[in-house]
C-alpha cells in the first residue's frame, strides 16, 4: 500500500507527511496541526486558502482559474481546498493564508502581543537528488523548493558541495528574501537573535531565540567609548582627531559588542553560530560610529545625519562574533542627534496607539523626547549627561547587582538594593529617589544648595543630621552608606557636585520638554501619559521623578508611567518581527525633528530647568 | 525679474531650466526638447503623462486625485499636462511616459534596433545644501532628488564628505536600483561597459559607451587556461586536482580579461574608471570557473550546473580592473553545459521572433545547438573541438589580421587575408573552404583520407598536384602558402591530422543537430533558417558549411545565415538594456536541454556524420 501514498513538503514549517491521493491540500496540512484559513467553509469562492505549489504538478481548478491571474498560476498558486493531492508535492502556505491563531505571538512580560515573524527564517527542505531526468540547477532546485531568492557569490562558490554533502537535506537560512546559508539537516529548530542598545554611556544586550521570540540570556556593560569623552560630539571629535581614529573608536565598541554576544553564549549554552542576526539601536553618533561612517558632518552645524532609513549589512562588517553569514540591522534614524533608540523606543512604546498627547522621554545620556500629538510626531535630543546612568556621580553605577535603586528617609536612611546584596553605589532611580527626599527633608534647597550641618532644618532626625558632613575642600555631602572595599568600609556619599551634575541631566529634558511643548501647543496638563524609559533601574517612583523636576508640574502623577528600556525593547520586537522592522521606519520618517538649540528660549527655559521646584 | 523664475530639475536626463511660474511641467521640459506622451491632448484624462515630484510642493489637481492612489500622491506623482510649477521642483519622468521617439534606440550593423536603457544609470543631480532650515540626512536628501534606491555600506561609509566635497552637485551612479557611487560634477557622459565573450579556446570582449550603445574598441585573445588543457572537462579536473586549483585556474582567466580591458581603454582613450559593467557570456564551465563556484560536479554525470539564473556581482570579485564600484552580470545557464554564450546567442538572434523551425549553431570547442519549433526550445551541446577556432590544426590561427579566411581551388590556390597581409595562418572559415575544397577536387576522400601524390585524379592540375607532399612520417599534407618566419619562409599547410580534427568537429555538430531535429520530430528539410555563429571568420560560405557535413543535407542553402558571434552581440545588448537582460533570463529557463551523451543513438549518428557527404 505504501507506494500508493503522495510525500507532501509543507513550507515553511518544514515538515512533511503522506496522504492517499485525493486528499486535499488543505486536508493534508491539517492532519499536521497546520490550519489554513477558509471563511467559506472550503467552497471555493473566498479565495482565502491561497497556497503555493513550489514543487509537483497540480493542475489548477475551476476555482482557480477564476481567483488567480494567468502569471499565478504559472507561479503555482491554488487555492488549497480546491487542491487535491495526485503526486508528491511540496507546497508553500503564506503566513497570510494561516487562521490567524496559528501564528506564533509572543506575550511580552508587559503583555504585549507580538507575532513572531522573524526577517531571518530557517525551512528545512528534502530535495529530490540530481539524476539524469532531473538536471535542474543547484540553486533553481532550491528555488523549486522555498520559492524565490537571491543570493551572494560566497554562497553559491560553496553550494554545490554543501548541497551534495547533505544529500539535499538540509536548512535554508534566509534573511527577508536573500538566502544566506544553507545548513546540513534540520536545523531549524536553532535560530538565535541578539538586540542591542547601544548607548553612549550603557550598552545592553538581549539573546532572543527567534522561533519563540523568548529571551535566553541579558547583559549590560559600560560603552567603552567613554574613554573618548562622555558625551557624543566628544566622540565625533575624537573620530576625526586622526586618519584611523574612526576605524580606532569603532573597534573600541564592536570589541565590547563581540564580547557580550560571547557572554551571552556562554550565559545561554548557545552557540554563536546559530546566531543569524543582530539588531542595533543607538542615537545618531553611536549607530554612525559603530558602522564606521564618517560623521565630521554630524558633528558641525546642522548636524546633519548620513542616513535616515535603517540599514541591512553583513554582520561580519562590524566584527560581530555570529554565524558567517549573519545579518546585522541598523535602525532608522529620526533627524539629529535623535536616532535609532528613540524610534525602537516609538515602536515599543507603541506610541501612536495610545491616547494623545503621549510624552515619551528616554533618560540616557542625550536624553530623547518625543511628543505626540493629533497624529503628529516631533521629537528632541537634550545633552543630559550620564548622571542618571550612574556616571559622572561619585558612587554612581548603572542598575546592576549592588546597586542602590530606591532610597526612603523618614528619621534614617532606608535602602533596596538590587540582588538584595550590600550596596556598592547608587543607580539612577536610588539618585532620583535620594535627591527627592533631601529636597523634602529640606536638606537640599530648590536651588540646589546641600546645606552645612549647621544650616540644617531644626525638625530633622539627629541621626540624619549626623550624615550631612564638611569634606576637605570645605564642600558638603550626604553620607547615604557604607560599602566593602576589600577589608576597609569605604561610605558611599552624595556629593555637592553630584547634586549639580542631577540639575543638569533633569534642567535639560525639562527644558526640551518645554519647548516641544510649546512648539506642539500643548499644556502640560493635557499629556494624556508620560512614558518614561530609560536604564536607570527597574522601577521609579513617579512623584520623586517630578520632585526634582525631570517632568513638567501640571501633569498627574498617576499618568507617568515607568516603561523600562524601551529602545532594547524596541531593537527585540525588530529582531522577531519584519512588520515592526516596517512600522518603525515609518515612525521615524513620520517624526519631525526639532533642534532645541535654535529656539530662542532654550537657554533660558534651561537655566529655569535648573532649578528644583520649590514644592513638592 | 529673475527671481521670479522656478527652477525646474529634470530627472533622470539630468537637465535643469528656469521658467514663469504657472507653466506647466509638460511644457517646461518641452522647451528642452523632452517630449511627453499625451494621447488626450493635455486633457488630463488618458492619464499617461505620469511624473514623479520628487522635490518641491505641487498640490495634487483633480484629475490626479481620480487617476492616482493616495500613496501615489503621497509618493508625487503627477500628471504632467496639469500640473503647473510654482516653486523650484525635481521631476522625475518615467520612460514610460516619453514620447516613444525620445528612447535612445540603437541600429546595430545588422540592422536590428535595440533600446538603450542599461543597468547602469548616471543622473546628475543638485541638491539643495543642508542648512539650519532643512537637515535632510544625506540619503534623504539624494532620494528626493533621484527617487528611492538601495546601498552598500562601503560607499555609506564616504558618502557624507563626497556629497560636501561637491557642494552636492554631482552624479548619482546606479546599478538597477542599487547606488553604487556618487561622483562630483556632472559626468554622466561618462559611462562605458565591456562584453566579453568567454570561449573554451578565444576571448573577445567589446568596449561600449552606454549612452549610445556605440562601440569603442573591439579585442581578441586565446584563452590562456588552454594550457591545463583544450575541452571543458579537463579544465573541470583542473580546477578540482588541488585545494588551490580552482582558484589558479580562475586566476589565469581574470588576468587575461583583465588586462583585454586594458588593452580596450588604451585603443579608445577611456578611463577604466568609466567603466562601470562587464556583462559575461560563456558555456556553463567557463562561466563557473570564472566565478570561482565549485565545478567538481559539473563535471560528473549528470553534469549539474550550480545555478541557473544570471549573476550580479561585484566585478572587482571577478578582479576586473574596472570602477571599483562596478557590477559584472553573468549570463543564465540553459542547463549541463549549454551555458551564458548560448543564452546570449538566442538573445541576439531573436530566435522566437523567426519563423520556425529554426536552428541556432554557434561553433565552438563546446560546439551549442539550439531548435526553436513550434514556440519551444531545445539545445545541446557537443564537443567539438577547437579546430574551427584555429587550435590543434598545424597550421590553425583565430580570425585575426593575417588569418587566410578564405580559400578558391581551381588551377592553383587563390587565398583572402584578414587585413591583406601576407597570411599568418589559417582560420576556421578558411580551414572550411579548404577542406571543401579538396573534397571538390577529390584531394581528400568522403571518408577523410588525404591521398597519396601517386592516388591523385588525373584531371587535377599539376601545380595543385605537386602542393600534396609526403611528410618525414609517411602521411599527407597540402601546401597551402608560405609565412615567413623571422628572416625564414615556413610553410602553410593543412595535414592529415587537421582534416580529421575537422571530421571530428563537424561530425559531432551535425551528430548534435540531427539527435535534436530527432527529439522535436522537424525534418532537416522543414528547417526554415538555419543560424550559423561564431568566431571563425568574417564571412563563411554556406554550400561549403554544408559540403564538409557540418549542417544535414536537405537545408537549401539560401536559409543558412552567418551571424558572427552570437554569444558576444547577446553580452553587448544585456549591457545596453534590462530588457534584453529580463528576455535573456527567460529563454534560459524556457529552452529545454538535451543531453545528447543520454541518447542511445548518438554514437552511430556521431559516427556517420563523421564522413564528409560523398556529392557536393
Amino acid at each position: 500500500m505504501h507506494d500508493k501514498h503522495c510525500r507532501v513538503t509543507v513550507q515553511p514549517q518544514g515538515k512533511m507527511l503522506s496522504v492517499l491521493p485525493g486528499t486535499t491540500v488543505i486536508e493534508a496540512v491539517a492532519s499536521i496541526g497546520i490550519t489554513i484559513d477558509t471563511p467559506c467553509g472550503g467552497a471555493g469562492t473566498c479565495g482565502k486558502c491561497r497556497v503555493q505549489i513550489m514543487q509537483g504538478a497540480c493542475p489548477p481548478s475551476a476555482s482557480d482559474l477564476k481567483v488567480f491571474s494567468n502569471d499565478e498560476i504559472q507561479e503555482g498558486w491554488r487555492l488549497a481546498c480546491q487542491t487535491p493531492v495526485r503526486n508528491d508535492i511540496t507546497v508553500h502556505i503564506p503566513a497570510a493564508s494561516l487562521f490567524a491563531d496559528q501564528h506564533q505571538i509572543l506575550v511580552t512580560s508587559s503583555g504585549e502581543k507580538i507575532e513572531v515573524a522573524p526577517a531571518i527564517r530557517k525551512l528545512f527542505v528534502e530535495m529530490s537528488v540530481p539524476s539524469l531526468d532531473d538536471e535542474t540547477p543547484d540553486l533553481l532546485r532550491l528555488e523549486q523548493a522555498i520559492g524565490s531568492f537571491k543570493t551572494d557569490i560566497d554562497l553559491l562558490r560553496k553550494l554545490p558541495a554543501l548541497l551534495r554533502a547533505c544529500e539535499f537535506k538540509g536548512t535554508a537560512v534566509l534573511s527577508d528574501h536573500w538566502l544566506i546559508d544553507f545548513e546540513a539537516g534540520d536545523t531549524t529548530s536553532q535560530a538565535y537573535g541578539v538586540a542591542f542598545d547601544v548607548g553612549t554611556t550603557t550598552l545592553v544586550a538581549a539573546l532572543l531565540d527567534l522561533r519563540t521570540g523568548e529571551e535566553k540570556a541579558l547583559t549590560s556593560r559600560m560603552n567603552p567609548q567613554i574613554r573618548f569623552g562622555d558625551d557624543v560630539l566628544s566622540r565625533i571629535r575624537h573620530s576625526t582627531s586622526c586618519p584611523d581614529c574612526l576605524e580606532d573608536i569603532q573597534g573600541v565598541l564592536t570589541h565590547e559588542l563581540a564580547t557580550m554576544i560571547e557572554s551571552l553564549c556562554r550565559e545561554s549554552a548557545v552557540d554563536r553560530q546559530q546566531i543569524y542576526e543582530v539588531a542595533l539601536a543607538g542615537n545618531t553618533v553611536m549607530q554612525q560610529i559603530l558602522c564606521g561612517i564618517d560623521s565630521r558632518f554630524l558633528g558641525e552645524v546642522p548636524f546633519v545625519p548620513a542616513h535616515g532609513r535603517g540599514l541591512m549589512l553583513a554582520a561580519r562588517r562590524l566584527g560581530m562574533p555570529i554565524a558567517h553569514c549573519g545579518m546585522a540591522y541598523v535602525f532608522p534614524i529620526v533627524g539629529g542627534f535623535v536616532g535609532g533608540d528613540t524610534a525602537a523606543g516609538m515602536l515599543s512604546a507603541r506610541i501612536l496607539e495610545r491616547e494623545a498627547p503621549v510624552l515619551l522621554v528616554d533618560i540616557g545620556t542625550n536624553g530623547e523626547i518625543v511628543l505626540a500629538h493629533d497624529g503628529r510626531l516631533w521629537s528632541a535630543s537634550t545633552a543630559a549627561g550620564p548622571a542618571f546612568e550612574g556616571a559622572r556621580i561619585t558612587c554612581g553605577m548603572r542598575a546592576a547587582r549592588g546597586a542602590i535603586e530606591k532610597i526612603v528617609l523618614d528619621d534614617d536612611v532606608h535602602l533596596a538594593v538590587i540582588g538584595n546584596t550590600p550596596p556598592s553605589g547608587i543607580c539612577g532611580s536610588g539618585l532620583i529617589d535620594l535627591v527627592a527626599e533631601l529636597l523634602n527633608h529640606g536638606i537640599v534647597t530648590p536651588e540646589g544648595q546641600l546645606l552645612l550641618p549647621s544650616e540644617l532644618p531644626l525638625s530633622l532626625s539627629n541621626v540624619l543630621a549626623q550624615r550631612v558632613r564638611i569634606t576637605d575642600d570645605g564642600t558638603t555631602e550626604f553620607l547615604v552608606a557604607s560599602r566593602s572595599r576589600g577589608q576597609t568600609e569605604e561610605p558611599i556619599v552624595l556629593t555637592q557636585r553630584d547634586i549639580r551634575e542631577v540639575q543638569l541631566g533633569s534642567g535639560a529634558i525639562r527644558a526640551g520638554i518645554s519647548i516641544l511643548l510649546k512648539k506642539a501647543g500643548v499644556r502640560a496638563g493635557n499629556i494624556r501619559s508620560v512614558l518614561l524609559a530609560g536604564g536607570f533601574g527597574n522601577f521609579i517612583r513617579r512623584n520623586h521623578a517630578q520632585r526634582i523636576g525631570l517632568l513638567p508640574e501640571g501633569i498627574d502623577h498617576e499618568r507617568i508611567v515607568y516603561i523600562g528600556n524601551a529602545s532594547l525593547s524596541g531593537a527585540k520586537w525588530a529582531l522577531l518581527s519584519t512588520a515592526a522592522r516596517k512600522h518603525v521606519e515609518a515612525l521615524a520618517r513620520q517624526t519631525q525633528h526639532v533642534d532645541l538649540s535654535r529656539d530662542p528660549e532654550f537657554q533660558t527655559v534651561f537655566a529655569d530647568a535648573m532649578m528644583f521646584p520649590s514644592q513638592a
